[in-house]
């Protein structure tokens, strides 16, 4: 089988992160035997300085001939007195997920072995372990919908957005979550705002009629501001939870923060043709880009989404995340993880890479 | 002076907690000479069972003539099965928010001295304390904003709501904002998602010009996913939080949790002539409705906000927070608010009420 990837490393750690990622797919490759050709385009704010754009052309064109995009991460303060739309996260981001119609978002955290101390939460909370995957609309909702606008003047000027979900919408990304559910602990958490929003009414009756398929799954309903709350208190207790956009990307923050180690979540964006974007959740991290000492662990978990859900490939992919398992679990660790009496055994991004890579 | 007070002490623990605050009232007025009278109105689960809606008329009416609503806790099992609507909390808080355009919600949400251990954050970050004031819009955006509803059938069938602001209302909110601020340390973070919402772009432009007449007031603005975020690692870095209504709803309920304590904390909700409406954070809590260990300290707080906001009686309000400071830090504590194996040492309501009512 021969694949073809669109490599968007974008700007701060991204590049050093996706180095990594890509010696850990050569692993892969000659281990399973794949032929992966890869094609690298600008995108964040390195595309805005070499092309004028955050999501030039060229980079929409080279996408659109692969089989998958492979992200890094884009943005930072050189690009943040942009207007909004024009700024790189945003501006490449977005255009990315509607062009694609990648609806899709799969944001798995859980709190590894040997890590609880990275936890924002009480030891005891943490002690119990959490393992949520969010499963959160991405084309749709208030992103998208329309109007969405200015109007008026002086002290009438006003602003608006508009949510909107169809029924279509709804239940396909519904189907995903109860789908995800059965290969984990069978239950979904709906997260939704029933009491105020006509979406969210209309978000209830549809995963209600989806569920009578799944029998074998349990569905529950939360209310969004109850979802954050019950979060801190008993995470442990969730499995999949199911988010319209909006929700989904406070929901997806608030439990990548819970692990405490955002550098080594990753997240996959995809389309019902099983093309997708898969990105590591945490930012382009400016502040340390450049130094060697980023966590790739989250572009290489990327990288074996890919693997899973672009290529088809699941024996590659569950051959990263063994590899990625053995590192942590035997302490082989970048220093964010580590307390800060134990910084001096601190592994560089490129060790963590070739530890991983050697692992396959 | 002579007050009327409007009194709806709702479902499950509202009229225990409510005796309580009725009790440190009464306190007050004979310390400090008030003359407040009282008048009960049924709201939320009581009222659909006695009027056949959970906002009557008559509770209504009621309302108008006051010069304040203090305000118990709404909902339960026995009404979750009816249309969102006409649900008790929706039903009721709602249409009152609206009726008199209570624009205002102030939640504070501080961590108490020797509460720590209650607070779901690991205890380093705990034992730094927080006391955060979150000011949420509470007439605007999504909640109220039209179009709402429902069209189309079959796969097509779709729901949209809108949100909406305008200048007006939100430079009268920012200001509250700023005002409060200035009473604590200076700082105010304005929540939003101007990188994605046209709202949020037009709050953030008008917050910035507000800001231009508070120099002495630091501003900073935050993404609501990255909002989420922060306040688990650094809650002590927070002072007000301006956020629309739904931000607001979300951030103020994770703040709340936050603090291990809900039965601590209250919230007022005004409009621009001072009138008001009082009520704890917490909700009805019909699992332990009627046994007398109900926490009444939020409700307490409560009447200490209407007092403080509405009657502009600042000497009994402090003198209020002050008994339930002296109670809190003498130990005299309600059971969710003590260690297993202390909870032989728990007060009843009515003990809380009593210690409270005598310290004044
Ligand atoms: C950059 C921004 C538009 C984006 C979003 O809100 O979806 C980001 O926060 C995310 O979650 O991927
Ligand atoms: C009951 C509900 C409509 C309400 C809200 O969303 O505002 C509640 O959650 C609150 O925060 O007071």
């Amino acid at each position: 089988m021969s694949y073809q990837i669109a490599v968007l490393s974008g700007d701060g750690i991204g590049p050093e992160v996706m180095a990594e990622a890509r010696k850990v797919l050569s692993a892969v490759e000659t281990r399973f035997g794949l032929d992966i050709s890869y094609s690298e385009y600008d995108v964040g704010g390195i595309a805005i300085d070499n092309h004028g754009c955050p999501l030039p052309d060229s980079t929409l064109k080279g996408c659109e001939a692969a089989d998958a995009i492979l992200f890094g991460s884009v943005g930072g303060p050189k690009w943040e007195h942009l207007p909004p739309n024009d700024q790189p996260e945003r501006g490449a981001l977005l255009p990315l997920r509607g062009h694609f119609e990648l609806f899709c978002n799969l944001r798995p955290a859980k709190l590894h072995d040997g890590l609880e101390h990275m936890s924002p939460l009480r030891s005891d909370i943490s002690a119990r372990g959490f393992d949520v995957l969010c499963v959160r609309e991405l084309t749709g909702g208030i992103y998208f919908g329309k109007p969405k606008g200015r109007q008026g003047e002086g002290d009438d000027e006003e602003a608006f957005d508009t949510m909107r979900y169809s029924r279509r919408e709804i239940s396909r990304i519904a189907r995903i979550a109860f789908e995800a559910a059965r290969g984990r602990k069978n239950k979904v958490t709906s997260v939704d705002k029933a009491n105020v929003l006509a979406c969210s009414v209309l978000w209830r009756q549809v995963v209600e009629e989806v569920a009578k398929d799944f029998p074998d799954v349990t569905l529950e309903h939360i209310y969004i501001d109850n979802a954050t709350m019950q979060l801190l208190r008993r995470p442990d207790e969730f499995d999949v939870m199911l988010c319209s956009n909006l929700f989904g990307d406070i929901l997806s923050d608030e439990i990548a923060m819970l692990t405490g180690s955002m550098g080594l979540l990753s997240s996959a964006s995809m389309n019902s043709t099983g093309f997708g974007l898969f990105e590591p959740a945490g930012g382009s991290a400016p502040d340390i880009a450049g130094q060697g000492i980023a966590n790739p662990v989250a572009q290489i978990l990327s990288a074996a989404l890919m693997l899973r859900h672009s290529l088809k490939q699941e024996e590659a992919a569950s051959a990263i995340e063994r590899a990625v398992t053995k590192a942590l679990s035997s302490g082989y660790l970048t220093g964010e993880l580590l307390a800060a009496d134990k910084r001096s055994e601190a592994k560089s991004t490129a060790q963590m890479g070739d530890f991983i890579a050697q692992a396959i």
